[in-house]
């Protein structure tokens, strides 16, 4: 359990934190946020109730350090991208490749942040949308800068920048234990079929 | 309310079973399954607790009908295509057009249907896992046909007959009041992304 959660989440600390991450992810991802309470999570995490408060002043607190630090990760992902490369179908790879990888492999995170979404209050909910719309302008902008390039053929910009996302953000709901391929492996599927849908020649 | 009941689900009978999946529809989406007791159902449909039982026995029967009815829904949109169509491609265009207004038309009672299938006791979930398998068949069986008569080139038909799925799901993640395209234009150019995916020269 201690390898995972620092898995997850390298950057948070002390371990007992993401302790509590870890076992609000699962108990979110199996019975609701509203269906779960801070009990069941520090019991899950085998703490007192109290000593979840040290660490998180409520069950919101907790689930929105686990949403923001899952749209943390993949806008760096994003970013990461971009930084590194520069033509808009390697770039447009890549990022397909890194974005589905991490929605197959943390699909039990990325279920929690996007069907918990409302679950957030007001100004939580404002942090994290600002992150969203982060990540779609990010992608939006290597469509426009392919489209530039003549590389991309596509009626609009808006609605492939949607389904780019939406083709990955979806890995996190039908992936599991079941699926023959690894989350890299579909990745690199991933990236060829939205490469064809941008229009590649 | 009984007009929006009646025309999602036409078949069912009496008004109040419907408008007790409506209730039931409306508060999983809001609140989850577990953290939505029958009294809150009952309540929200303006009946007694007891006038609910009459027509479901339980809080799992009246997710199971309404989940069963969604996957029928979808079942018959596909099947009406594959009858009413046979080019592999302009199948897969109409197929896509109607599955996508679908999911976007009627994104609340799909997200519920999709997100919580786990929530189903096993035997309901069994037949609606068969539902879906059939549906994804069917979706195999097009992509399959339009490679047969070369139009569509596509690396792994399993793959993509996936992701022809997840693109239509998700639209019931994200669609919702404030997005500008109906269903049926999202449909329509959803198609067109699709029919570029599958290699159709």
């Amino acid at each position: 359990m201690t390898t995972v959660s620092a898995e997850w989440w390298p950057d948070v600390q002390p371990e007992a934190a993401r302790r509590l991450m870890l076992a609000g992810v699962e108990s979110f991802a199996k019975h609701g946020f509203h269906a779960t309470t801070t009990r069941d999570i520090a019991g899950a995490a085998g703490m007192s109730p109290a000593a979840l408060y040290v660490h998180f002043p409520s069950k919101a607190a907790l689930l929105f350090a686990i949403s923001r630090s899952g749209h943390e990760q993949t806008l760096a992902l994003v970013e990461n991208v971009l930084a590194r490369i520069t033509d808009p179908v390697e770039r447009m790879r890549q990022l397909v490749e890194d974005f589905v990888a991490w929605h197959a492999r943390r699909h039990t995170i990325a279920r929690v942040v996007q069907y918990e979404l409302n679950a957030l209050p007001e100004e939580e909910y404002r942090i994290v949308a600002k992150l969203r719309r982060r990540i779609a302008q990010l992608v939006r902008e290597v469509i426009a800068q392919g489209v530039q390039a003549d590389v991309f053929t596509v009626t609009d910009q808006h609605v492939a920048a949607r389904a780019v996302l939406s083709l990955g953000v979806d890995v996190a709901r039908w992936y599991g234990d079941r699926v023959r391929e690894t989350p890299e492996a579909l990745g690199r599927e991933y990236s060829e079929l939205v490469l064809r849908m941008l229009g590649t020649h």
